[in-house]
């Protein structure tokens, strides 16, 4: 175990000098609040000793030196949209929040590509992209999360299916190591074979290799046209086994979601009306994006056939903005719904997308077995089952007791289908002690050994990841 | 620099228990000049003191223990057809073949996913997976490369403006460390986020990290129908302004390719037929892939349009498939025809697309201030600038003198304008000494302790990647 040094009124002075005092926070804010957490439902709060928001490379260059130095733990913060407790500064030290690193530096138009500072919103980013007829398509939903988070956890979202995720995107990065070193990686290409891509590996590392300031990004084109089908299923088992038999159609589905009823239900009561169909045990929604309305049409129509002979009540196609909008509302509030619904455990495992109906029903098992609930819902397309577990009316010492248990079997289970404990949104603290039923302890120590050449001092993001 | 041993009479029996006589080859066999070289036109020949041709990862896993307790050299080989010498084995020591690793483990129709072992061959593989309907699109030309060298060194070629480069196919790697540990990453999905991904550090790593055994490939769906339009010009420069002008189009452009009149000449006299247009001094070649004819024809219009515009002499579109195939051939021939004409130097720099007529231009001048010609051909649409030096004609102490000075100069051009030293071919043994031109000696110290993470004794792949 690492030992770490507190931050001394010596540190702080020389932290104001670096940032200037309006962009430290110490103590004695109510401000510092905020940095105690991200929006995981478990993660225990843990404050910070002091909390930094420098706006250049540079002055992260600087704090780091400082604090590798003097032994301080350090923790990047991007948004704290985060649902594994990745940001939660656990020794306490600095809180490194990239927030004032927001600019977008250049949309370049000529080689669809973005340069953007890792502070930098995804809604913004999102918007300025398209203001210039440009896509940049991944699309984890939280519009709040910095797009340096996106990448420190290779966020993915609802439209992986033809797009993939945010290392798909990611062309080049520029990060500060442990030691104020500034390293780049790639650049505005898609080709390159020069010694080791540091920049894949910094994705979805969690802070815990290296800060990541300015991240090269590739854009597409904008399709114009997208569609939205909802898909009611007489049963959840009938819905999932249609996925493969969609999928086998190969037509321009970005998404292809699935919902059980009773996370309809939660969210019918979050945003306070009806859901049509919602008298259906289980659901499919799919996202289609093309060129134009006619090879949607047609695609639209396949996916209806197949859905039908899979045992679908109905194919519902909103037709008016207003009824697509809302109905995508629906896929968008899941999370904050069922977040509402105050679930105890989320859990994000992927599995081989033929393998879903497998996963999902292993898991109903699992929950029966143990008389703790837990709710599905998810990214059929990529195989990225998203499970609530829910602790309404079930008592203290049951779940308490039984929790580890149920959590365990479920990720073996996803393991033992070829499958990984979190498909999006990272180890972070939460999911950390996990790691060892899917990666072999010796595998796990090269990782160790890789995080020491880029941070000898294991001062980035420490006790994250890997089981204490 | 590291201390390697030689291979004793009492390794050598340990290495025939291993993988049996049969696959053992050792200096008095004809067949050791095989491996000794790869396809690099500059590299010198280095004998291995032994061959050996392990057939399951166990064997691989074997050898390495024993190499690496010895302390003996291991240069990894695939296919040989590499252009940097990767594979010669410097030291001596073994040559570890992955030649009899060549089974296709699974075509996974449901998740769209192949699994294949490293020393399966390229052609192999694509002819397997279109039986089945389905896609590999990453087309690096040399069909007997094997998918292991082509991920070993990101392989890219001629399909990567829509599809990308190896790197975005490859979802998971098996692989066996120098101390005979076997890692495995990633798998048949697309989302994870569970610690560090070591299978795109693997990607690129040119065998100096590990030997990657076995691959889990990411297909798509064959789109049914492809156009191809060669484009001849009145000028490189025009040819290759025209670029960003149809990149803008956003039409299913999969591949867009530029060629000058030399090359044309040469390719001409290596397939013993005249090419269409071939008095013109530059041309553009494009590939298109969709779902029908109609769509590219609409796209074939708008590219012929821009093209006029931008100073195209005519626009030709093969409609018969043996005039198409010739056609095709032509791009297909251009790295066997320039070798024939025994090039001095072959580079493959990546450069931002935008850039490229300004770093032709640049190399262009280049080539006459030092009076050394420079053939300029390649991936126009994706940056990737393939260079060859022709010595054809030049007095020998004129092209020794100055081709280091030209060569530093061309990569010092490539990276001022944001590219880097190689997109495709990889560093090897040929390049590996331009790597401070482009990336800070502290990054390259960074890159070998992460080496040292993976191989302590460095007896992988040793004095390759990375300057002496």
């Amino acid at each position: 175990m690492n030992q770490f040094v507190s931050v001394t009124e010596d540190i702080l002075q020389k932290l104001v000098r670096i940032v200037g005092r309006r962009h430290v926070i110490t103590s004695s804010s109510a401000e510092m609040e905020d940095y105690s957490h991200d929006e995981a439902p478990t993660a225990l709060r843990h404050f910070p000793e002091v909390v930094v928001k420098p706006d250049t490379t540079e002055a992260i260059s600087e704090v780091l030196r400082l604090a590798n130095t003097a032994h301080i733990a350090v923790t990047p913060r991007g948004g704290g949209t985060g649902l594994s407790g990745g940001a939660v500064p656990l020794y306490g030290g600095i809180v490194l929040s990239l927030e004032r690193l927001n600019r977008i530096q250049e949309i370049d138009e000529d080689n669809f590509v973005a340069v953007t500072q890792a502070g930098v919103l995804l809604q913004d980013l999102r918007r300025e992209v398209e203001r210039r007829g440009l896509y940049y398509p991944v699309y984890p939903g939280e519009g709040t999360a910095h797009i340096g988070g996106n990448v420190a956890t290779n966020a993915g979202g609802m439209r992986a299916v033809t797009y993939g995720v945010t290392r798909n995107f990611v062309l080049g990065i520029e990060a500060v190591l442990a030691s104020g070193q500034i390293i780049r990686s790639g650049g505005k290409f898609v080709k390159c074979s020069t010694a080791y891509d540091l920049a894949p590996l910094l994705i979805g590392s969690e802070g815990t290799l290296a800060v990541i300031t300015e991240i090269t990004l590739r854009l597409i084109a904008k399709l114009p046209a997208w569609h939205l089908l909802y898909i009611p299923f007489t049963s959840l088992h009938k819905a999932i086994e249609a996925v493969p038999r969609i999928l086998k159609l190969n037509v321009p589905l970005v998404g292809l979601e699935f919902l059980e009823q009773d996370v309809v239900r939660i969210i019918e009561a979050y945003l306070e009306r009806a859901i049509p169909y919602h008298e259906n045990p289980a659901f499919l929604m799919a996202i289609l994006e093309g060129r134009g309305e006619e090879d949607l049409n047609d695609a639209a129509r396949s996916i209806a056939e197949v859905c039908i002979a899979s045992g679908a009540e109905d194919v519902y196609i909103p037709m008016g903005a207003r009824a697509k909008r809302d109905l995508f509302e629906v896929r968008e509030k899941v999370y904050p719904a069922l977040k509402s619904a105050r679930p105890i455990e989320v859990l994000d495992v992927v599995v081989p997308r033929s393998r879903i109906a497998d996963f999902v029903g292993e898991v109903k098992q699992l929950s029966a077995h143990y008389g703790i609930p837990v709710i599905a819902s998810g990214h059929a397309g990529d195989g990225n089952v998203h499970l609530h577990v829910m602790g309404k009316g079930i008592d203290t010492i049951k779940w308490q007791t039984h929790l580890p248990d149920l959590l365990k079997d479920i990720y073996r289970a996803g393991v033992a289908m070829g499958g990984m404990i979190s498909g999006e949104h990272g180890l972070g603290s939460e999911k950390k002690s996990y790691l060892p039923l899917a990666i072999p302890e010796e595998q796990i120590d090269l990782m160790k050994r890789m995080r020491q050449a880029f941070d000898p001092n294991g001062i980035l993001n420490p006790r994250k990841v890997f089981p204490d």
